[in-house]
């Protein structure tokens, strides 16, 4: 099959390549001429704008979209709008908000054009090697790309979802489930750090990767990050959050659902990228007007 | 009545100072000189050990003992119970684990010494100006000294509340309480701060004491601590914590009741004293492995 | 002054009668007719329509909105901005989403018709006795009808807050603040309930509103509420919830403030909602796979 | 080797096949005669008494314990310990208290046994086809016995992890993590159940489990048992514990280590064994009382 991919960050790139390998031909545009250069020496097509990319796809074009979410997102999905027809088909493998890709498709089923929403997880190893994915949207839209998520994925690493934004929706609450284990892991090392006992962590990580009821991919990372940084000296506790844990969170309050654990995951990554809090102080102050404890910032 | 009284840190030297208001007569020991010369010019008895304090109150002795929890009422109790005698009452006004006060009673009713376990809340100004206690122990014991908690608590401001640990277990509670309504009111005033709007904070706690469904005395605490600090640039947010509500929290856990609540904002003190932390780390190794996502310690 | 109301509900009907024993004029609509006649028995002008309430008022006129927030405060003032003109005033006294209050500001401010946005709190005896406001939006609006506040509220009880959505989004922190209060009182009576001690609720309420640290309104109300029925048998511990704590900890997640005790305070309402949980199904199941621990439904 | 096993539960028995199959010679005791007679139908010598157990083993005798923390194993080691001698060694397989086992390992020290405190995970079949063991105690005694853990667990599946109590305690934040992981996934799939979408779990736990960040053994579980259950109808969502979980977040308070996952994963626990609970109660009749908001107990 011939697609079309815009972007060729880390995820696009390395889609491109799994895509390439699996014998699929790729045309691919980005922003940034030098991505376009080395993905055309692995065999791609290079297109140097979104309207040349398309003008390289075969009827019934087939154009996959991974770029950051929201208003670069929204950039070319609208330009593709104007380019695209009746029948062409727009995947969406980035993380959008499960609603704005609602939106589009509605939008684009307009124009007769299929919007698939397309969860992807498996980080820049899953895209370059076997991703999981989860689409959403027009099922005959889906059954006609069905093998390119055959192809990129591993076994069995691809599920239709349903109607549009079950691909993203279930995508988002993957990225939950995802901040609520890395929290549950992080908080048991953190006990064990604590300790007056002297574990090797990366021993730790190991038996607990064999066996064990915590056996999982994020274990492994875990051993592999403790193998190279023993005790992570190397590393600031600076927690980083893309939008689809807080979307989880968002969506969980809108259905009235007690998620407790995803909801103090967030808030945790929150609280690391702040050295002093407002909330302290005011504790703080508290203390100090009742029961005559200073604390005084120096 | 005379009462003896161990401990003359900020809350015992008040409580000496409102027990005299009230015309009781005082012997004060503390293990600072200093208090005692000081208490002895309010017009209280000084003594210079327990031994001489316990030597100048008459037969049925009372010693309101308030000092540090832990070792040092433990040591102080110790050498009371040896110098007391039947019917003799210690009064521990401090904040004690209500269940070493459980095993202090049973301890000191064999020699048929009674044990008062008293919860004091108001800080230093209720000490000195009217404090609330709440009292377990042996019922008889607390009706001969009831008209010092009469005297020394504001109207309505004391409760026999039963059996042996039941007085410590309260206070311990009231803690747990005072935790989270604290944080519940940081975090709001947390959230003020980000926002886009240019509260005056002092105004904003004096306009909800007024008339408000949240007006408490710790917002007017709030009101007080901002109208000499604005915007509390002189301190930094280090939340201490004594033990109330650390045993709140592990008495919820043995009962199986869950006090989500109270104990993050016990979790949320503790993070306060971190600079950084393990927990942190580990999810930033994470993001690292699998997103490429970097953040390294400067 | 000469007032308009719209909204004669528990909140209305109190506000208006507030204002007439300050000899202020009232004009009142409500959509139930009865409401409407028994505030002209007591003195105000009654109107059966938005239109009618506005044909009674005199120049620069001014209305108060105190009906529910959502789709009925805009169709309310979607009405009386077709009926009001330049230099006009609308006060809002109900709990509408800030966000809302200033798309509504900006919307009425082209019609020079001014939009305060105000948050009440205190209840319903507040609003009949004396209540607390927080009021945004136009400075000059606001002190035309300064003298409204002053009159219904508590002494110091009301406060200019800046410009529009201020009141409301203050209101709003006011809520989640009253959320991680009313969960932290409720959390410490729970574990009094799961104790060996048979504590009598309402003295223990007592006794900490008598000079406690915890002494506050909402624990007034406890008493109240436990004088009534000791052990709260005639409830169920269903807590329901306006929109105030939701839209609290969603502000809080926007701008990346950990609020952890004012989300569990919403998040334990949600729980209380239900019977039984998918989640807990989940972790059933769960438990049943690896170590055959079965929990039938029955 | 030959190996003494007291206790043939669920884990105890399959643990006793596990090492026949790999050639070890067992003698089996259990307070169930049937349990011994069918152990003894496999190739094991009975005991029917811990007396006889022992006197069945060659001289430096090794003895697994695998009956239920607390009193139980208390009684059984008591008893080993008058039975056996220096340099013997106790393996304590099950979920001890890292603090008991301590006091254990000193205690037996005295007389020169060797304690051995092992955690031991992976379930039932774990236990039959490989387990994951983490092992605390001297060091020389586990180098004794290091060839059982090299047999009955799965591959790099078992860890000497130091000093006596390390291998327990490690064994307490695995199963913290574990509770944080459940709940984290549980959570995911609840949001799921109140969406919009009709997903099929079984087949998003299996989609998950290829490819995806949050693929674990734990997520396979969870598609087996939607796969047997698709809406898990049959389960009533009580979440019991035993005591890991617990001691994991009494050990973060003892440390200041701030784990708000595995905290809150815990009471949710607890808040699911509760039909209704009395924090609810108290915050239903607080919101009754300012607002007029009545929900009566049918």
């Amino acid at each position: 099959m011939e697609i079309g991919i815009v972007g060729l960050g880390k995820m696009g790139f390395n889609l491109a390549l799994n895509l390439l390998d699996h014998k699929h031909e790729v045309a691919a545009f980005d922003v940034a001429k030098e991505s376009v250069q080395n993905i055309e020496k692995e065999g791609a097509k290079g297109a140097y704008s979104i309207e040349e990319l398309v003008s390289k796809l075969p009827e019934r074009k087939v154009v996959w979209v991974m770029v950051p979410a929201g208003e670069i997102t929204e950039g070319v999905i609208t330009e593709l709008e104007s380019l695209l027809g009746k029948d062409d088909i727009i995947i969406d493998g980035g993380n959008a908000n499960y609603k704005e890709s609602l939106a589009r498709s509605a939008r684009l089923a307009e124009k007769g054009i299929h919007f698939l929403d397309v969860g992807t997880s498996g980080g820049t190893d899953g895209a370059r090697n076997g991703a999981c994915t989860m689409v959403g949207g027009n099922k005959d839209a889906f059954s006609y790309v069905e093998e390119i998520f055959k192809d990129i994925c591993v076994e069995k690493g691809y599920l239709y979802t349903g109607e549009s934004g079950s691909g993203h929706f279930l995508k988002m609450v993957h990225n939950g489930i995802e901040y609520g284990m890395m929290q549950a892991m992080a908080e048991g090392f953190d006990v064990l750090e604590k300790s007056p006992y002297d574990y090797d962590y990366k021993e730790v990580a190991r038996v607990w990767n064999n066996g064990s009821v915590i056996r999982s991919w994020l274990m492994e990372l875990i051993e592999n990050a403790f193998s190279k940084d023993p005790k992570l000296e190397g590393l600031k506790g600076i927690m980083q959050s893309s939008g689809e844990g807080k979307w989880t969170v968002e969506t969980a309050l809108d259905y009235q659902v007690a998620t407790p654990v995803i909801a103090l995951s967030l808030m945790m990554r929150y609280r690391s990228l702040e050295d002093d809090t407002f909330s302290g102080k005011v504790v703080a102050a508290l203390r100090n007007e009742f029961g005559g404890h200073s604390v005084v910032n120096k």
